[in-house]
């Protein structure tokens, strides 16, 4: 059995591998041209870093299905199960410009200033050029999408995923918004935002390979639930690390999401466990809470048992995620995605 | 010889009747589902008009590629060119609601108060929304293309179309922009920013019903052409009216395009002819200024041959589509493709 640290270095590791090419391919996929402007906002925050998770999960489906040495075999020229090959970079690198359009975005609707320790592009540029930014990733992402080689039927199904992924994002989005202003949200309304906000993204990362290299449907229905499971985990995982990471290592105020009324899972708990959320700290402003609100509404959180509720909550999601991946070939590549389930729910920060 | 008269009554006659139908196929494609609040800001500005000129001209061109009788084939299963059939009327809805999602981030971008006589959706909603609503067309419009019923490979090159129109529209939009601060834009590259930002979307009008019927590549480049030629000269004539239609029958200030400084063919084409165009008008706002100082501006303009070099490319661009539908059989559909083209330069608003 490894314990969690030997296995967050190995994911760190394979990962990392993974993220320099995904970061050689970016500015291939999406190369600076007129109008400058546009297209070095749109890449702004694509550069700016970013673990590249999504990519990771993609191409190292990709090696599990293939059943490939991890990293042994060209991305841009990936054999699919019938002896043809695809470009399963560019799909992964359209997964990872879908991510950053809905991060530009997301960001100006939140009017959030920092992201990834850079200012917004809404920020760094203006709020015309940050809509155009995402608007241009967007259509960027499909473009890219549509030149990974596969035959046609896997392309119209790998772009049906993507539109669809697309609209859900959306759509999660705006519940997370409405969320804002309601007292109600039970745990299952929040994780079905989450679904759809943060977890398709995930799936179509797990799916997508196997739609393209031809694998059958029952395998990429699973690898899709594989990536609904742990997507949510990780936005659990999210929620609970912003509560207990050191502000410091977490690159922004711990406690933000209680200070600005976020909906959590932990907050939803704890709401039906009749603890007053809006009274856990008295302030909105994130530069005036202290330290000290910050441990009292941990503590009482704590007392609700709403932390282990999240902590039990996403381990669930993370074990169920894992045990889809037995539809994969049981070689390095499989060991690695269910190390990242692992990863994702055990990571510091 | 058909008078202008004769031939706009005729167009907004045909122009009327598919628009009916589009206007029932729209709520069929888009339906408010859940969350509720999101897909009414997404059909806001659908619901609230629009004439539908550019899903007219795909319906026609398919109309005409099919040799078909106007309004004689039902559009949900219009037949191909091998006998097979596609739902045309799904990538017609598809197109006016790229339109749709551009308009709402222009809105925005441009800090325009009314659309179509209603608040514009940022400010019927809020920021947020309107980003969002955009955002879920945006990937409507692939979701709705992917349904034709077409095969494989033409959705692929279909939705290839698409996300290229896309790609261009941003970039359009985006010179657009940067324009407002240049005084050295030429008519040549006016004309490129009108092609990417306006016409492109009449391009891919024109040429998706000929790529989804399964017609000849050089059909469908040619039909490409058509939509490039008149859709710039749209653009054009839209500089021209206004300047000459009266600010009631315009439903916004006549002469506003001068006032916000914004290029337009006529200021790019009389300053090279050494008209100082930033004093033109005094005010840059627009609820300041003067009918009079409007009429003062417009005869420096004609005395300058600005608006007829305007109206004059405008016809050149109208008469070069028009010789590119020789491609199509000689039949009614194809006599309406013909008259919308002179229409988009005679239309009076």
């Amino acid at each position: 059995m490894t314990s969690p640290e030997a296995r967050e270095k190995a994911v760190l590791e394979a990962v990392g591998e993974r993220r320099e090419l995904v970061n050689e391919a970016i500015p291939e996929e999406l190369p600076i041209t007129r109008p400058e402007r546009l297209y070095e906002a749109s890449r702004y925050l694509l550069d700016a870093g970013g673990k590249r998770l999504r990519p990771t999960v993609l191409l190292a489906t990709g090696e599990a299905l293939a059943d490939v040495e991890p990293l042994s075999t060209p991305y841009r020229e990936f054999p699919t199960l019938q002896s043809t090959t695809v470009d399963l970079m560019a799909a992964a690198v359209s997964v990872e410009v879908i991510q950053s359009f809905t991060l530009i975005h997301d960001d100006i609707m939140d009017d959030d200033d920092l992201r990834r320790g850079v200012p917004a592009v809404h920020k760094a540029y203006d709020l015309e050029t940050a809509i155009l930014a995402g608007d241009t990733l967007y259509s960027k992402a499909f473009e890219i999408m549509l030149e990974t080689g596969a035959e046609s039927d896997r392309t119209v199904q790998a772009l049906d995923v993507l539109a669809n992924t697309c609209t859900q994002i959306c759509e999660g989005q705006s519940l997370d918004v409405s969320f804002e202003s309601r007292e109600d949200v039970t745990p299952e309304e929040y994780l079905e935002m989450v679904e759809q906000k943060t977890a398709v993204l995930y799936a179509a990362s797990a799916a997508l390979p196997a739609i393209l290299l031809g694998a059958d449907q029952d395998t990429v229905d699973a690898l899709y639930g594989y990536g609904l499971d742990v997507g949510r985990a990780f936005q659990i995982q999210d929620d609970v690390l912003d509560l207990t990471v050191p502000s410091e290592k977490l690159g922004k105020q711990r406690g933000s999401d209680l200070v600005e009324n976020k909906q959590t899972l932990i907050t939803v708990h704890a709401r039906e466990q009749g603890v007053d959320v809006e009274s856990l700290v008295d302030t909105t402003d994130v530069d005036a809470v202290t330290e000290a609100e910050i441990d009292d509404a941990v503590a009482t959180l704590e007392d609700s048992g709403s932390i282990s509720y999240a902590n039990d909550k996403a381990r669930d999601l993370v074990d169920r995620g894992k045990n889809r991946l037995e539809v994969l070939p049981d070689n390095e590549a499989r060991e690695l995605l269910l190390q990242v389930a692992d990863y994702l729910i055990e990571r510091g920060y």
